[in-house]
């Protein structure tokens, strides 16, 4: 949580951290948002250890500035203007401005880097400033950095807003499967009263609509994948195809609620009825979920969890990525990862090298087992979010039914 | 264009460019974008001068990776699991795997970084690679870099996208402008047929379906700012608030497709009426505007323009960042900037220091002068996106009509 931002810089041995917000990354930008409560602004956030953060901002987002709660530094308070005047080109008077600012605010000493940013001109900045500062040792964290640890626990208010999220999408989902059976079969694919088809993007049309409803954006698609496509885990699907009976349909959707948090859910489904063969990878596939949530634990590392999946799928005869790497058909990914600020956030169930993570109170994160045969023309995944509460009890985020046949006329 | 590519890795002397695509940016990512043809998927381009471009993707990204129509490298083709266990820790691996990599695939030389990444580990990463690879020159540009320049001029596919974008957004404009005149006059507000207000909110809901129906996202959100919020350039807009008369509402949008190409236009309204000094200010905006357009010339440096812009609003009593900087009323921005796969491209009409930007044939962006008064309640922006034709002429992407008031029952 962010109250545990000290401790953690502390434990790193961190005297100031920078995150960086360059413009154009809004979206995409989770520690800055973190910082900036959600507030969308171009600008850095520093902090000293032990004091509070502060936003350099802009004069023209004095407004979104305030709004993030932080200690306010105009950019200009270094005039930009007078720098550049006095600079051999506008790179020399981005290092000089920053120089000036790192060194007016006390950010020295040992400093870690966060926030997304252009390749380039980020490198190019951050080599020149080491070489001009003499008091700045830039710490480079690679993984389970200081807002990954932050990150993982997730307060009250990040619950409620996940929560809410999550029962948004099921509506979402729900909508989906009534759109679905209010058409009717008809030789093999699902038409409307007039006989149209009910093509995969007019689903994707509806889900649009919904979502927007519900002020929900989905910046990364939807998966609403079909028969082969279903197969392979990051297939989006085929807008032009109609819908067919009988054929996996893996449904995938991750949106995002304003203030960046996600939700991510996968349901298969299978329109008026069900192969034995999709039926009975089907029922391994949620008896694998089924056994995981059972065996959940507060305390527990999350390693032991891929590494029991991978074997109740390899007793049942499929091979799996704990025994095969890399592979392309049978269970070919981990079985979750952390969610929040990003879908994919830096905690998982490694099949390779064990980190070490551990599912502790207040993370969240999606049990997704899936079984995918390209070759014979489908896939299953089943997927919740799942909440570990401060009593160490899991809640699914995800209230919706896991079941496969979605009845039509 | 993309097809100049190799003659500007020639000029800047690069050998081979890296452009970094990590999980997470899809949406964030316009270099990266631009390399895979608008393709969604985690990975690395990699290009030597004078030779195609390579995806270096994941397995289960195989059909992503063959979308994008570049020569495919399997990131496996380095075994990673292996790797992992002769490493001392993931880092070293990653490290290890990248130093692979580039030596096999000849990435050596001057080799240019670009794409969006994570300040820290890509910082670690490459501080790290650029001490185990003997001939590996890193050359980070600052800016106008590599891509600015390619991506500076549309071809004519990319036309298409932006004209089409440009028709979708003008509608979503009528329509709302269609909303509100449902509506009718009651006591300073609007209201429904049933007396509700019509407030910001109602019409960002609106907005939000009617983007969705287009199949366009606003993964930036939505300028919708009346009175005071008009006067500040970056203000969203109270969604509480109900629509005034009389009062300025400044409605920028840019919305961005499938694709990830964007639009970006601006209206300033004022419903039933409009108060004189509004009415008055927004005359010499729109003068402003017509001016620039009616002087507009491919081969021009941009510099001018922004100058001219200020010496017109400065000779009709309006403060200007021409003269004025740091400055938070009267004309306070630049001109307009560059824009295609980002909102704001590395193309614009400084106040500041000139870097040389030239308006070229195939080149888009957006006028838009503005002045800004939140003390007097109230703002103006009037922004077209404007394409500089191969032949040198001017075409607004924006075909909608420049008029202040909406009249109201």
């Amino acid at each position: 949580m962010k109250q545990d931002l000290d401790r953690l810089m502390a434990e790193r041995n961190l005297d100031a951290i920078i995150v960086e917000g360059p413009d154009g990354f809004a979206n995409a930008n989770p520690d800055f948002t973190y910082m900036t409560n959600g507030v969308s602004l171009t600008g850095t956030v520093l902090k000293r250890r032990g004091e509070p953060a502060m936003i350099v901002y802009r004069a023209m987002e004095r407004q979104q500035a305030a709004e993030t709660g932080l200690t306010m530094v105009l950019y200009d308070r270094w005039n930009m203007r007078e720098i550049r005047q006095a600079s051999a080109d506008n790179f020399s008077a981005m290092v000089e401005h920053r120089r000036r600012m790192l060194t007016d605010l006390g950010i020295s000493g040992r400093v870690g880097l966060y926030g997304t940013v252009r390749a380039g001109p980020f490198f190019a900045i951050m080599v020149a400033l080491a070489q001009q500062l003499p008091n700045f040792e830039i710490v480079a964290e690679f993984e389970n950095d200081l807002f990954a640890a932050a990150r993982l626990t997730k307060d009250a208010t990040e619950i409620a807003r996940l929560r809410d999220i999550g029962q948004k999408t099921c509506e979402v989902v729900q909508a989906v499967v009534d759109f679905i059976q209010s058409g009717h079969a008809h030789e093999g694919i699902v038409v409307d009263a007039a006989g149209t088809p009910l093509t995969i993007g007019r689903v994707r049309a509806l889900i649009g609509r919904e979502l927007a409803a519900r002020s929900l954006s989905s910046p990364y698609g939807t998966i609403f994948a079909q028969g082969r496509d279903a197969g392979m885990p990051h297939a989006e699907g085929d807008d032009a195809a109609a819908l067919q009976l009988g054929q996996a349909i893996v449904f995938d959707i991750f949106p995002r609620d304003q203030a960046g948090y996600f939700h991510d859910m996968t349901r298969t489904f299978s329109i008026g009825y069900a192969p034995p063969e999709l039926q009975r990878t089907y029922d391994e596939v949620l008896g694998a979920f089924d056994y995981v949530i059972s065996e959940l634990e507060a305390g527990a590392p999350t390693k032991p969890y891929q590494d029991m999946v991978c074997q109740y799928f390899e007793a049942r005869g499929h091979d799996t990525i704990g025994r095969t790497s890399p592979i392309e058909e049978g269970y070919i990914h981990g079985l979750g990862h952390g969610l929040g600020l990003e879908i994919h956030e830096d905690f998982g169930f490694p099949s390779g090298a064990d980190r070490g993570d551990v599912i502790v109170p207040g993370a969240v994160f999606t049990v997704e087992p899936g079984l995918y045969y390209p070759s014979k023309g489908y896939g299953v995944r089943i997927e919740d979010t799942i909440y570990c509460t401060p009593t160490g009890e899991f809640e699914s985020l995800t209230p919706f039914p896991r079941q496969l046949v979605i009845p039509i006329h």
